[in-house]
C-alpha cells in the first residue's frame, strides 16, 4: 500500500513518516502555491531522509483567501486550517491508497475532526491517517530526539517548505512587512536534515 | 525507552504492538480481576507475536461496579469506560516510561480525551500513547489483513484477554445468563494467534 504524507521538512511530518514505514511505501509530497521556491527545502529534507519526494500545485486563490483571513484575524490560525483543508483535499485527488499528515494529539491548528477524516475518505476512496494524532508533545518529543537530526532556528533564517514561508511572502507582497510580524509573531522553526545514526 | 501497552490479545492492541515497536520495547500487559484466567488467552497471543508478557492486578472493586453500571444500563459502554480508566491508571503506575492502548480512531468505547491523556502523563510522569488513534476503521482493517494471522468467532467460544469475558463471568455470577445476552448482544471477537508470514 502507498501512502502520499504532507510534508513540510519540519520534524513532525518527519516522524510521521518513520512511524508509517513499517506499514507502506511513503511518498513525502510538498503542497505548494507557487509564490516561493521554499519546497526546494522540503525537498532537501525528504532526500535527507531518503523517501521520494513529489510537488503538489495549490490554488493560489486559496493563498489569497488565507492571507486577507489572517490579516482580519491578526493571527494565522484559520487561515493555516483553510490552507490545510484544502491541501489534504488536492492531496487525496492524487491516486494514493492513503493519505497523512504530521498533525499531533496537542496541535491547535491545523486539525482534521473524525467527521472530516470520514468524509475525506468517502468521497475519495482514500484512507487518511494522522499517524502522530496518539502521541503527545513528550513523547513526539522524545521520539524526534532519538531518531532525527534537525536544525532549529527563527523561522526567517530556517525557511522550510511549510505553508507559513509562503503566506509570510504573500502577506509582505500585499499588505507590508509589518503585518508579517503582526501575524506571525518570531518563533522557531525546526528543519530535519537528516536521521541519527544507528538507524 | 519502553513501553507498556494493555493488551487483551486481540488485533488492535496487536498493530497497536507493532506501531510502536520501531521506537519502543514493547511489553505487553494485560490487566485481570482475578474472575476468570482468559488473561491466558493474551499470554498465548502476546507468545505468538514475541513480545513480553505481564498480568497487571486489577481491582475487583471496580469489576462490581462496572457491571452494576452495566446491568442498570442494559449496555456495555460506560462500565467498559471505567474498567478502561482504572487500567490505565494502574499500567501508569508501573514505571514504564510510557504507556499505550489500542484505541482507534473510529472506536465509541473506550476513548481517552485529550485531558484525560494529558492528567494521566502529568500525574505519573509517563507518556500516554494511543498509536491506532490517527488510523480509522479501513485502514486499521487493511493492515491487520496484511500485518497478522487472527481467528475470528463468537464472543462466547473465543476467549480472548480482554475485560468483556471477566465481566460476563461476573454478570452471570451475580445476575444469572439472560442479562449477559442483554448487556453483551451476541457478536464476533477477533484474536491474534500470530504473524503473517513475511514479517
Amino acid at each position: 500500500m502507498d501512502v502520499g504524507l504532507s510534508f513540510s521538512g519540519g520534524k513532525d511530518s518527519a516522524l510521521a513518516a518513520l512511524v508509517l514505514d513499517s506499514f507502506y511505501d511513503v511518498t513525502l509530497v510538498c503542497g505548494t502555491f507557487g509564490i516561493t521556491d521554499d519546497a526546494d527545502h522540503a525537498a532537501e529534507a525528504a532526500a535527507a531522509l531518503g523517501y521520494p519526494f513529489e510537488r503538489l500545485e495549490l490554488d493560489e486563490a486559496v493563498a489569497h483567501e488565507a492571507v486577507e483571513r489572517m490579516v482580519a484575524d491578526g493571527y494565522p490560525r484559520n487561515g493555516i486550517q483553510r490552507v490545510h483543508d484544502h491541501a489534504l483535499e488536492r492531496l487525496a485527488g492524487q491516486g494514493f491508497d492513503a493519505i497523512a499528515d504530521g498533525t499531533r494529539r496537542d496541535d491547535r491548528v491545523p486539525t482534521v475532526s473524525r467527521a472530516k477524516a470520514q468524509s475525506l475518505e468517502d468521497r475519495y476512496g482514500v484512507d487518511y491517517l494522522a499517524p502522530l494524532s496518539g502521541f503527545g508533545r513528550g513523547a513526539v518529543d522524545a521520539l524526534v530526539a532519538e531518531q532525527l537530526e534537525v536544525e532549529v532556528g527563527p523561522s526567517e533564517q530556517l525557511p522550510k517548505g511549510d505553508y507559513e514561508a509562503e503566506l509570510r511572502a504573500l502577506i509582505r507582497e500585499e499588505y507590508g512587512d509589518e503585518r508579517v510580524h503582526e501575524v506571525f509573531p518570531d518563533h522557531d522553526q525546526t528543519r530535519v536534515v537528516g536521521l541519527r545514526d544507528g538507524e
